[in-house]
């Protein structure tokens, strides 16, 4: 029994979506092909939408602009306070969390010479820049804990000013964590940056 | 922070896929917008592909062509059996188990006044055509168990001619299945289906 070529088409795009296996796929391909036309169409022009998004000319955060709202809000350059972090999604994490007020810069990825990145495939330089073009005081690293995520950090500490505050956010037990489910070097990090209880 | 438009319209689009919650819908729309144009128009060229497929005149079964592989094959519907399946998922999962070599046909759902889902809303009508124009002598309902399940098996023996051996697919223990871990329906099947072993 062979599904209609169009269905297979559909599924094979689909897989490669991350987090989408070949079963999910096709069962939304499936699913997809008995949409009605109009319904199908609806998703196409939702598709056809996103090719207005674009990277912040500064911060490279999906904007729908040349600069994206936090990039032009002065309150927020003015502060001197610069995040930097790995992907769009960990900024839309700590924007969510409402903890930051300062401006962010997306690097797109960490260190990886395994995987062949280099400084030069994440915007490293871009961020020396801006460092300098908005006279920025502080730094915090919300860059994952990993290797890489590491290396990266350690990368940055070298390519910036010494006079400048450089940080990285903390590490230790999340909150609802439970300790007994939590990994040996989560708990090590935890004891390691323990705070006077007061 | 808000997310561009776009993106938020896709996830809206995307979330009203069945098995698609808000959130992964979320993660997926902001995945696509990452994505180069090109990989971009590969979907939506998919998408546009899919309004070639249809559903076969005879048994409902996606197909690219007004009647399927198996409705045109003389041998499949010379061999007066017809399997009655709710959805095209289910008349799938039947072709690929190799176990069934006649035609299928496809009802669409199954009876469900609470939704309002009466016969006219299913392809029971169809049905009764079909068993008559093709000589049917045989019919298997491999209509899944449930209340609804069960109310559309009786009706159909309702309207199908009393000569017809009409019979429901086996319920039991699935193979590899532990009777320890199955629901008590199931088990009181499996007992009431008990066979000979030799």
């Amino acid at each position: 029994m062979e599904l209609p070529s169009q269905i297979e088409e559909l599924t094979k795009v689909l897989s490669t979506i991350p987090g989408l296996g070949k079963k999910t796929a096709s069962r939304h391909s499936l699913n997809l092909a008995q949409w009605d036309r109009e319904k199908v169409n609806t998703l196409i022009e939702a598709l056809e939408g996103l090719k207005a998004v674009r990277n912040c000319n500064e911060c490279g955060a999906l904007t729908e602009n040349q600069i994206c709202g936090i990039c032009e809000s002065s309150e927020r350059v003015g502060n001197g306070v610069l995040c930097v972090v790995e992907s769009y999604s960990d900024f839309l994490a700590i924007e969510s969390s409402n903890s930051f007020k300062g401006i962010y810069h997306i690097l797109g990825g960490v260190l990886n010479p395994l995987l062949g990145i280099g400084p030069n495939e994440i915007r490293l330089n871009e961020l020396k820049d801006r460092v300098k073009k908005h006279g920025v005081k502080d730094i915090i690293l919300a860059i994952n804990p990993s290797v890489e995520g590491d290396a990266t950090c350690s990368y940055i500490k070298q390519i910036i000013p010494e006079t400048l505050n450089l940080q990285r956010i903390g590490f230790g037990i999340p909150i609802g964590g439970s300790l007994d489910l939590l990994d040996a070097s989560t708990i090590h990090q935890a004891i390691i940056n323990r705070r006077t209880f007061d």
